[in-house]
């Protein structure tokens, strides 16, 4: 078993091409012993963005502080506020933009490679 | 891709013999297409728990409300507050008791068995 405080995990950039001031911690991942998924926590600045991207991996987050924007593989644009619930499938377009004025801050969950 | 407020999902009684005061919300699982893992919100009111319980699910969880504690395999117990993460692996002995005086809310992410 593990716990500790988000905020004692390194933050890092991610190694990610089309990342504007995005930062992330990887709170549980392989090294603690998960096998299946891997909880990450994003914080990304006012201004920044996620590349608009695909991935084989889903994704499954929840929006924990700051306002922003979803755009789908449309490019049609949702809010985010705090409490939202988002679900990518593998391979759908997206991106997501802080358009507030905090850090827009969630978790994201993703499946380990096998 | 799916966009949802976590209070805009049902909160239920889970199915646990045991759980004193426990309420959830499914918010991501296999109706939306999740192949891998579900996210789901927990809710243990004042004076709550879950059972001691062992199960072939791990456990990823962030804790986004309340005060807590955590018991062990042991039987040790830690204090639970926001902002904390917490592995749980594969049959191993856990609880989560609510020692505050709010709701003790945290997201709790498990895999889907296949």
């Amino acid at each position: 078993m593990k716990r500790i405080h988000f905020s004692d995990v390194k933050l890092e950039a991610p190694n990610v091409e089309g990342a504007k001031k995005v930062k992330l911690r990887w709170l549980i991942n392989e090294k603690d012993g998960a096998e299946n998924f891997a909880m990450r926590y994003f914080e990304i600045e006012k201004g920044g963005h996620t590349p608009f991207e695909q991935h084989w991996n889903e994704q499954e987050m929840f929006i924990l502080g700051g306002e922003g924007i979803l755009i789908d593989k449309e490019k049609k644009e949702e809010k985010l506020k705090v409490g939202d619930v988002v679900f990518v499938p593998s391979m759908e377009w997206h991106q997501f933009v802080n358009t507030g004025t905090e850090i827009l801050k969630f978790i994201c969950v993703i499946p380990i490679k096998k």
